[in-house]
């Protein structure tokens, strides 16, 4: 099972790794569905003008031009497209033209490609599958959505074939109010250097907010309070001795808690805080969530997201809204380079129904005919060889049955057991109805 | 339901359209995984010389850029990328690729989306979803695969809630053979002009020919055959007629023949010979296929594909393939725009659990964690308001079931019917469990 690459950061599945890529989608759909979300697919083009509010992620948009078009006439354009590089973006935008039919708080999925024209890394694609969830209120939406959302994807991820996930949790109004209590008045730079402990470390940190100018005691706060982590309590009590005050991070402090009070009580263990998460996109007012795999530390967060207040308006009517993403590539990727997944067989195929001669091709395709009939997938071998070479052909491809239209029996190519059957009243055990992922 | 537009050609479907969309991609892989087809999932990008290999639809590509790429440089590099406008020529390109790795004959299933820079008109998108399966030969590939193909989408259509679809089919053969007899060299001019029978005439096509320089005798006869349609019979009846012979019209016909008589066998009435159907694309070398919806033949095709022998070549190896294409954005936004079919509601849920107040709302989660545990889509109401008020919320989002905590009831709020109920119990009637896609 593997990624084929001829085109770097394009890979494309082999049989089974699609096998196990739809699987961990249908998965995932099934979750989302099971909470009521609702699906929606968005075209995947966006004007590059709405691609661009978001300065930051400027560099890696792919931008359109049809093959006839001017390149600098397209280039110059207004109406010049991109592709979308998330799905929070067009979200944003779907609900600010549809807020007038939609119902709210309106919460939706959406599983599709994105792409972004970054250098192509291990498990970093160029293009590759997200899977959102979000939910937008109009004007107002409670913060127990917050909770929400974290359950909803706790569920999905706990039915994937994966190792122990954790979903970290912090909350940009913990840090602001922080930082307000220091005197900090740079929160982005504050945020920003942060957001690199776990890559440069505490020292690095310190450095880089020396840099930006940041007083040395602030510092010092600022990475006491990114090394707290735990549960509610843990949160309160390493606050608590940080000796800071401030009336947002009291507003922040009270959702958190909420949220990992909540957390513990319906998913004990799952959602942990962890005050040095700030995640880059600076939209996020509230919430904000990271994911890691046990022992897969090293993939970074496989589901990201958090709480935006103000990412969609339309006029003066504000809808806020929370959500994560899951890079379904990514982690599909390392399901299948670390070996954590194995697929049964690479087609749909449970029975070969072997041709005797090609006079008599016409009766393997009647009891062809009659196993799909009953939803067995069903092939017909193509060529009216030996037995021996037919058994071959389904053995090469994983197809488990091999039926003989002849003697009416059916064998198990496995075991080598063979039964008289009837194609109206045969059925295969459910395990080998169609390929099945299993974790390894 | 409809299709949503705020860009040109781009249509974003709304829930319910969402929602049969997705029913007939599921549909459609199922009945292709039941015939043995593997599902893949190619790159939405190739390099533009290998899009540009059918020069015709060089006008239709979307080419790529990232953002801070010189649009010059970018027009001009070798490694320049486009958006796929159709699923055939990745594919070719995807066996090219991994022929060393896969087991032949190769069936595949691929729905995915394709852009194409056309002028968007009705029911012509710039982004659109195509559904195809092909199979591909090492070497040869017997014909009866033309049969297997035809009637796997027989198979596939018949399930969608479609009124009557008929296959046409022709093959190239017939019509090179008969141009041969008639002494027309230039074959792809004549079919060219025949491909405009349906839209322009007889007397259209007949004025376009002689343009092309073809002898008014031949002319004729052309036009007659382009007329011929029906079973095996009527076929060979009609050639007949036209007095013609070669070698090649004979093998065409003893293709074309073989195809009809199997499907008349195994699916009456639903494959009927057309002879006018050519086909734009040059690499079709036998049979090919177009499918008319009754009633809308206006939408033009929407099935269509064919044989093509040399499409993919490694080296000497030579791998012929056979396939059909669903164009599923046009039928779906048929099925919309026609009313021809319902769906029951816009949202997966099929219960709302009531919030008596906000301190009891984790009872309220806690029968919601209960439904779900046993695959019954629940929401919990956003809002502990008057039990009227969270009855209207579900009744405008469809969802059938209200939950009552306090009393331990549920009502189906289309009846009024509000019964004692055990949230480890109570299960939905199977037609309320999920959104249903019914003929209208």
């Amino acid at each position: 099972m593997e990624n084929l690459v001829s085109l770097s950061g394009f890979p494309e599945g082999d049989l089974e790794a699609t096998i196990v890529e739809r699987a961990v989608c249908d998965i995932l759909r099934e979750v989302f569905e099971l909470h009521g979300f609702a699906g929606i697919s968005t075209r995947a083009v966006e004007p590059v003008k709405e691609l661009l509010k978001k300065g930051e992620t400027s560099k890696e948009i792919y931008l359109l031009r049809r093959l006839q078009e001017d390149p600098l006439r397209a280039a110059s354009s207004k109406k010049q497209l991109g592709l979308h590089f998330d799905l929070t973006v067009p979200f944003a935008r779907y609900v600010r033209e549809n807020a007038g039919r939609l119902a709210f708080p309106f919460k939706r999925y959406q599983i599709q490609k994105v792409w972004r024209g970054e250098r192509p890394q291990d498990g970093r694609f160029r293009e590759f599958i997200q899977a959102d969830i979000d939910v937008v209120g109009d004007g107002e939406l409670p913060v127990f959505f917050d909770t929400e959302v974290a359950l909803v994807m706790v569920d999905a991820l706990e039915r994937l074939p994966l190792p122990g996930v954790t979903l970290l949790v912090n909350n940009r109004k913990v840090v602001e109010g922080v930082c307000e209590s220091l005197g900090v008045n740079d929160v982005e730079a504050a945020l920003r250097c942060l957001d690199k402990l776990d890559k440069i470390g505490a020292q690095g940190v310190s450095e880089e907010m020396v840099e930006a100018g940041i007083a040395q005691e602030a510092i010092d706060v600022l990475i006491s309070m990114a090394q707290i982590e735990g549960n509610a309590e843990d949160v309160r009590a390493g606050l608590g001795a940080l000796n800071v005050s401030s009336a947002l991070l009291d507003e922040g402090l009270e959702e958190l808690t909420q949220l990992l009070n909540e957390c513990a009580e319906r998913a004990s263990g799952k959602v942990r805080a962890a005050l040095r998460i700030a995640r880059g996109l600076d939209y996020y007012t509230g919430t904000v969530y990271e994911t890691v795999v046990e022992g897969h530390e090293d993939l970074g967060s496989i589901c990201s997201g958090g709480r935006y207040d103000s990412l969609v308006t339309v006029g003066k009517r504000c809808f806020p809204g929370v959500g994560l993403s899951i890079g379904v590539s990514r982690l599909v990727s390392r399901l299948l380079s670390a070996n954590l997944v194995s697929v049964t067989r690479p087609v749909p195929t449970a029975v070969l129904v072997a041709v005797t001669s090609e006079e008599e091709r016409s009766l393997s395709n009647s009891i062809a005919a009659a196993l799909r009939e009953r939803g067995i997938s069903t092939d017909v071998s193509p060529e009216a060889a030996k037995f021996g070479k037919q058994i071959k052909y389904a053995d090469k491809r994983g197809i488990p049955y091999v039926w003989f239209p002849s003697s009416g029996e059916v064998k198990d190519i496995r075991t080598g057991e063979q039964v008289k059957a009837d194609a109206n009243e045969w059925t295969p055990p459910v395990e080998d109805a169609r390929p099945q992922v299993r974790p390894a």
